[in-house]
């Protein structure tokens, strides 16, 4: 069993982010996990923030000479902001004068679309700080982290992952268009948008253009695809360990995110019957299906084909123009504090939901095959695919 | 913590069901559990199974005199059509000459939509007998008995779900339509789609019908409503505490749902971030929202307003007109396996996804505010809602 | 990942035990279910509850034709003093007329020992039925069942368990005694207090004699063997995940367990550490130890020598002459309510102590070697062991 | 629901711990939390690493101005002698050749009574230097930590724990010795070996003595107490659920610790039942228990009376005589490798143990209560507290 929890504030002195179940043995480089934290930052329509938020990377625990010891993997990702936010966000208390004014100011007209009030009449807080700092989705940059170990693992057991952005605001890949393999990553990365159809990506840079100059922000829609799952991951024998319902908490928990589906999802609620289904034949010897309609999955248990999940994120709440909101100190109407933002998130979304999918299938391959070190989990896994009787395969 | 578990097998003797973690106090009555099991089985297009498919429920523990003890709530639920599957599911051997034909005989022509192959692969089965008694839909029925109680629990603390029908395959509510309220449960009842638009639900009917003729089925999306949801379930303090991810997760694990939205889901992505969120306004000194795209979560976390989730559901998978397979006992190509089937099972997912949203708020529930009792809980919940200060509600 | 609940009141009209997680395909054998149901019943100094409280076995889902089926396994224990608890016990309201009296009347005279008053202020209750009708040790029959089943399946994996009642009272068997094998169940279970030195059996049916003619209850200590553990189960990196600390959890959550000892446990404590340990030589090109003090785990993990754990049970609680206690309904002092009760149940407790370390030891050997059924796990672990290098052996 | 985790090896740059669940407004003192790691540290017996090895707190996350702010707390504790180890214990590959002796040469002679041999073999090293940096008991800077917060949440509830040796090798405070109470913290912590019965102190030291000038070790019991446990944390309806288990499981979760008793212990089980239990009287209105025997909990829950537990310590295995052992790398005989080591580390497992069953009670709390805020989990707890009716209490 694979265990990850994230902690740490925004604007705090670093995040921390914990895996434990990692088996011994695999290969964990600092700069790959640096290289997704840069690719989280990727995207047309980012704003000044992602520039000057260096990632400053720690390994605390769990790796030894390059690859995993069995033990947690702990790891920390350093605020270069820091300095000027030591006051406001000191673990410590400090003289409430320093607090009088500019960022160290209570925060009391709390954003829509975001945790701001909500966790105020939950925990108790007469400001947003202490929630804001928190569901900001700089947390992500922990989940990155992570997902670049259980990246690294995947990969040693031949699954690989790839991340696309299908949609942004009104503008999607026509349906049918060919899906990226792991050796476009590149040139995903290399795409303003993260978007492999490059006349797509050329109308997506025309509506981020657009909703920057009109003030507004952007959503959309972004497609996992995991290449080399061993079939048999999850199980269809009780509702939570359903690997389609895994993946589908794991994505609806990013910040932002309001729809996932497996697949083809909705459009499949569409279809009759007679065409909404993979079917079997025998090519070659080997079991195949004519389509991959269901995304990777049936019965709650991967197939053997390419699994495809896809999270829908909303727009960025924090619009230039600000929307209407409260101040909790007098009760009165006011506009809603405004931070800095980008026009769209889209593209890192996709890497953040990358890692999250990662995880879960790195999960689901130590509940199915066990191991406490790579060779061992792998050996299990080949010996399991091995032993599948020919008419089955 | 609530925690929930089935077992049992589609033709077995009966299904267990299990529930850890609910006050002592609650009403729970096996009429009310009886009633939902009977909604679960409504709805136009299903085919004769449902009909003698009869529910016996036997409350095995956790219950005195009509009220929850504490103690785990255990109940079955037997299946009348057990001696008929006395010997192909005898949990002792049994002769294998009684198996070999009619009921008894193997399953080697696995369904494609189905559990069937990826199962016999996952657990080293030669046939899918095993695999389709326990991914069969009949499961949901286990799930729909604890759902029963959870929403006792819920309506005891004034919370109220409801489930109705949005689309059965192209046929659509239209958006903005009103939304049913829990006074028009019996109305939906009484819809042969649980549908609460009649114009929609005479069009969904004659697509039914049509799909019969052509010997197809039919999928569509449900939307569960919870009213009376105090502010402040679920938590964005860390992933997999998140109130939409748990939702995400129970639906996306009922059989055949492959997505899953919030609110306004998917659209929302289409949307301008201007348009997309619920603004925040004083009236009559107290906060509201200017709308509810946002489904009733923010940062993960209940907003108070009314909670509001979607799943979409396939179509049947075990069609008429049977799929293309193989045959794994020989590796040649053979139809799929065909079963009794129903045109569309859309009405019955939504009694499905109503339980397994009661569940996780209960769930919520109990993680916020703890108690023992349902008093302990209800006061518990009331005077955290009482000390939300003025200028904060 | 095993996950294991019971339900069910002492008197209800059943017990429902569930075990999630077991593989397919291991031999599950409802008369090897009612062997180890009744050898919980054994041991000299049982009242005359045990002979009229018969077991009835019911596998409910999880089982077919002799097998596991990777799905669920539930099985049920009927009641069947049932008729005469009906009223009293029923899940459904009752005319309150009809518990005016007898077995109906409130119990509000708590039992010193037991749940009875604790469970009453915590849950809310005013009198100690809904508490201690849980609170039972009748309990432990669904453990025991659901401990015959793991043990089943540690079998087929060269694991057996042997459990043995080390002293009763002040009656300990010597230090240094030779340890029971599992070739030695059938003399333990011959024993009257499932004693393997005779001299001290004796000496025990003495103590329980002239404890039984005194009108008091007696306590003792067990143990629980485990052969053919493979090493490296558990896991030293994280405080959880220690196999140490899983079994004392398990031991200790048996109704009237006070200590627990992993090896000589607390003899260990007073040793200097020369003499503590147990060291390592290697004998005819094996490693081996020279002793087995530790009990067969260090740094929480399995070592492959037998493991060896022990629980202490405090005397019965209802003991004849009744304990001082309160009238709740009065706040008078009175005596306890009084159960018909046993001397000492201190055999049973062995048994159900190797149901618990079963249950705990294949957990362990699902999280470490996986698989699906139970050809997979076997495989698994077999390579596992082949893959220690010669000079680790 | 709380949550702890920690991470980080002995000789690696920090230690991380992490604690998710606490509410917010919980007050964390940095000084507090270094005032617990110097207990940590106290005790007559301690070797030289114990002076060298500082402890640089940082908190990470989760606390804003001295309070908590619901989000996961974090920390790192730093390793001061970190530059010694950077080759040896980097995360990042390093050149073999600085390796090749000193600290950096491979552990190749596993020490007996300790995880090295079983860790190798677990997680497939050729050397013990992966596992003893992770088994080792720093790890338990981490826990105390993490237990210094849990104790300040539960001293705002009314909650306070005592920790205190009860017995060196053989050297045993005398049965029926006074309890300290919260106020004699402060002399416990001035005693050399936190005994709180001084004529037994010296005799410890004397013991401590003898054993130093035989180059051997010692081992010991150390007993936990919490005063104002509120009564019914814990239930009785599942066995995860008990109090009791719980903390057996917390505790022998400690590094060497052997044995696990609650109250009386293994006492308790050669007592007769007559004499073992605590009666129950009236006492000016309110029911008071005539003795505590039972440690505090009666079925799984705290009784509200002081709640008392044990560990059994075993005598540090790294000896400074080297214990016989094998090398691994040849196969032949070799003594163990030999590591700086203290007498004795029983009263820093008292520390470790208290922090143990303060995380324990912290989370049962929790279960109970619920909150998100200090001032929320208390408010539930006073007013369960003030609802038990008069003739309960």
């Amino acid at each position: 069993m694979l265990r990850w929890l994230t902690a740490g504030e925004s604007h705090g002195p670093e995040l921390i982010a914990m895996l434990e179940g990692l088996p011994a043995g695999v290969p964990v480089r600092i700069e790959e996990i640096q290289g997704d934290l840069a690719r989280r930052k990727l995207g047309y329509g980012r704003g000044a923030r992602m520039k000057f938020e260096q990632d400053e990377l720690t390994l605390s625990g769990g790796v030894r000479h390059g690859f995993s010891m069995g033990s947690p993997v702990a790891l920390r990702i350093g605020n270069t902001e820091w300095p000027k936010w030591v006051d406001v966000m000191s673990p410590e208390p400090v003289d409430p004068a320093v607090l009088s004014g500019g960022r160290g100011a209570p925060l009391t007209r709390p954003r829509p679309g975001h945790a701001d009030l909500v966790g105020m009449q939950k925990y108790g807080f007469d400001e947003a700080r202490p929630v804001l700092e928190r569901a900001s989705a700089r947390e992500t940059a922990a989940r990155v982290a992570l997902g670049a170990i259980a990246k690294s693992f995947l990969r040693e057991l031949g699954v690989e992952t790839v991340a696309h952005t299908l949609s942004i605001g009104p503008v999607r890949v026509p349906e049918g268009s060919p899906l990226p393999v792991p050796g476009d990553v590149a040139a995903l990365d290399a795409d303003p948008l993260r978007c492999f159809d490059p006349a797509t990506s050329a109308l997506m840079v025309a509506e981020v253009d657009a909703a920057h100059k009109e003030g507004d922000t952007l959503g959309g829609v972004v497609e996992v695809l995991a290449y080399g799952v061993p079939v048999g991951l999850g199980s269809h024998v009780q509702w939570d360990r359903k690997l389609d319902g895994r993946l589908a908490q794991a994505l609806m928990s990013i910040q932002a995110i309001k729809g996932v589906e497996i697949g083809d999802g909705f459009e499949t609620t569409r279809r009759r019957g007679s065409q909404a289904h993979d079917e079997l034949v025998v090519d070659d010897g080997l079991i195949e299906r004519t389509s991959d309609k269901a995304g990777g999955t049936e019965g709650g248990m991967s197939t053997g084909t390419v699994l495809r999940v896809r999270a829908g994120m909303k727009p960025i709440a924090t619009v230039p123009h600000a929307l209407r909101s409260i101040d909790v100190s007098t009760g009165e109407a006011a506009p809603a504090h405004h931070q800095r933002s980008d026009v769209s998130a889209v593209p890192a979304a996709g890497v953040v939901a990358e890692a999250m999918v990662a995880l879960v299938l790195a999960d689901a391959v130590l509940e199915k095959f066990g191991g406490d070190s790579l060779a061992e989990t792998k050996r299990n896994l080949d010996a399991y695919v091995a032993a599948i009787p020919a008419t089955l395969r």
